[in-house]
């Protein structure tokens, strides 16, 4: 990978980032600093018909890495989980329809369930979405989310479980997105990444920090470089499986929202950067 | 394991559970209702002289499971670690003289280094406290803590990784303490329980609940029933490793602190009683 300064060329930003912003805003301010990718969160585009939405995303000049976030698939009632599926078969429509080359799947979870039973249900619901997933041309990447939500919203807790879902349905467009922010205090992680990579497997990386403190379990995540998660030995074990898909900025932060975007914007353009060329 | 109603002859209360209460209000109380055993919180008796505690704690007819918590070995700087041992010294005299039969282990952790350089502090910091904890006849409990408080608080996030540190140590006094609500979510709960009680270093078995959702990192932790985790499933694998010690309640919830104390000691008890009966 290319490591001068300026190289912004593998950057994506989530839309949930800069949360505040509007997709018009988000667009434009990426766009003007020469950010080449935007992964669209579904609540960013609420109520927009996709072909508005995919004519401002390509008049900023912008790929979409992602659309974020389908999944949800968990619910003891199996009439509940097809609704579950179908919607999902729209979220694949729509991804398709906004250019974006995949649809990021946070699983879900429901209390009162056997982690390994929700586990079954995720398989077989994907299973039911390849005929969309073909027809639209579109990934499905299975995002395993930190232990701390195991009870409602993840029954994949880690990427060897993210894995072995992807090896039992074994199809190329069916893979796993890596957070590091879910998945950094695992032990097996520079592991898993081998196994994921060499199954090709591995579909997105996203990047951002775990604060220490952690104030908040949902919006509180740390700009690169202001936690306690060892980037560099992660995006190291990512880069040699041979990964040349996006780097995906996705912070969730009360505080950062609080700021002005466009400081923020140069935030984490800046720690990307000093990231990247830290570690290449 | 006896199952009537009113057995409460493992029972034992973390004095964090009732914070709101001294060590005398809290040994009242608990005694009162037929609860046999307290594990003392060091804030619960700090600036008190360990005599006058066991005094209160003995007048209570009361037995003391653990003195919670010791640990916090994790430094980048070797006389830092020195320091911290020491202070483990002085805990295991302290448990020692309140007639504790074990001190609890959060082993810490510091941002910046790397999870297994610190899991082999932990070891060897372990190993340093072996002739005080001889000396004493007090065990050492490694809890591991949910990984999300792996940034700061503990490097040892799941049961497999404090099983490898007793394996390394192989000592008597050398055990695990199981927290339901840190390790429910881990796919090897089962195994790791049966390997461990096989080796005969199960040393505690703490109860709460893990509620849906969770509005706190560390003070929300729920009743036995008001949360999802599979309380009866992970008590039976507790069971059939043959394990006879106490089952203790460590409750730390904002919400319930500020409830009358003794309405809560009462739903801790009849909750208790109802979860020992729906699964024994």
């Amino acid at each position: 990978m290319n490591s001068s300064k300026n190289d912004l060329t593998r950057l994506a930003i989530h839309t949930i980032t800069t949360k505040p912003w509007s997709l018009e805003e988000a667009c434009e301010n990426y766009a003007s600093r020469g950010v080449p990718g935007i992964s669209v969160w579904i609540e960013a585009i609420e109520g927009r018909k996709t072909n508005d939405v995919k004519r401002i995303i390509d008049r900023a000049g912008l790929e979409v890495p992602a659309l974020v976030r389908g999944g949800f698939f968990c619910d003891p009632s199996p009439s509940e989980r097809a609704c579950k599926i179908e919607r999902n078969k729209g979220l694949l429509a729509s991804a398709a329809e906004i250019g974006a080359q995949m649809l990021v799947l946070v699983v879900g979870a429901v209390p009162g369930q056997p982690l390994a039973t929700q586990r079954d249900w995720v398989r077989e619901a994907i299973e039911k979405l390849l005929p969309t997933a073909e027809q639209f041309g579109v990934q499905l990447a299975i995002e395993p989310l930190h232990p701390m939500y195991a009870g409602d919203r993840s029954c994949v807790t880690t990427l060897g479980q993210a894995r072995r879902i992807c090896e039992q349905i074994d199809h190329a467009l069916v893979g796993v997105a890596l957070d590091v922010y879910h998945v950094w205090w695992d032990e097996d992680l520079d592991l898993e990444i081998e196994r994921i990579g060499k199954r090709g497997e591995l579909f997105a990386f996203h990047l951002c920090d775990w604060r220490c403190p952690t104030r908040d379990m949902l919006n509180d995540r740390a700009l690169m470089g202001d936690g306690c998660i060892d980037l560099a030995r992660i995006r190291a074990a990512v880069h040699t499986t041979g990964f040349e898909g996006w780097e995906e900025i996705e912070i969730f932060s009360t505080e950062h929202w609080a700021n002005d975007q466009s400081v923020f914007l140069d935030q984490i353009i800046d720690r990307y950067q000093r990231f990247a060329i830290d570690n290449d």
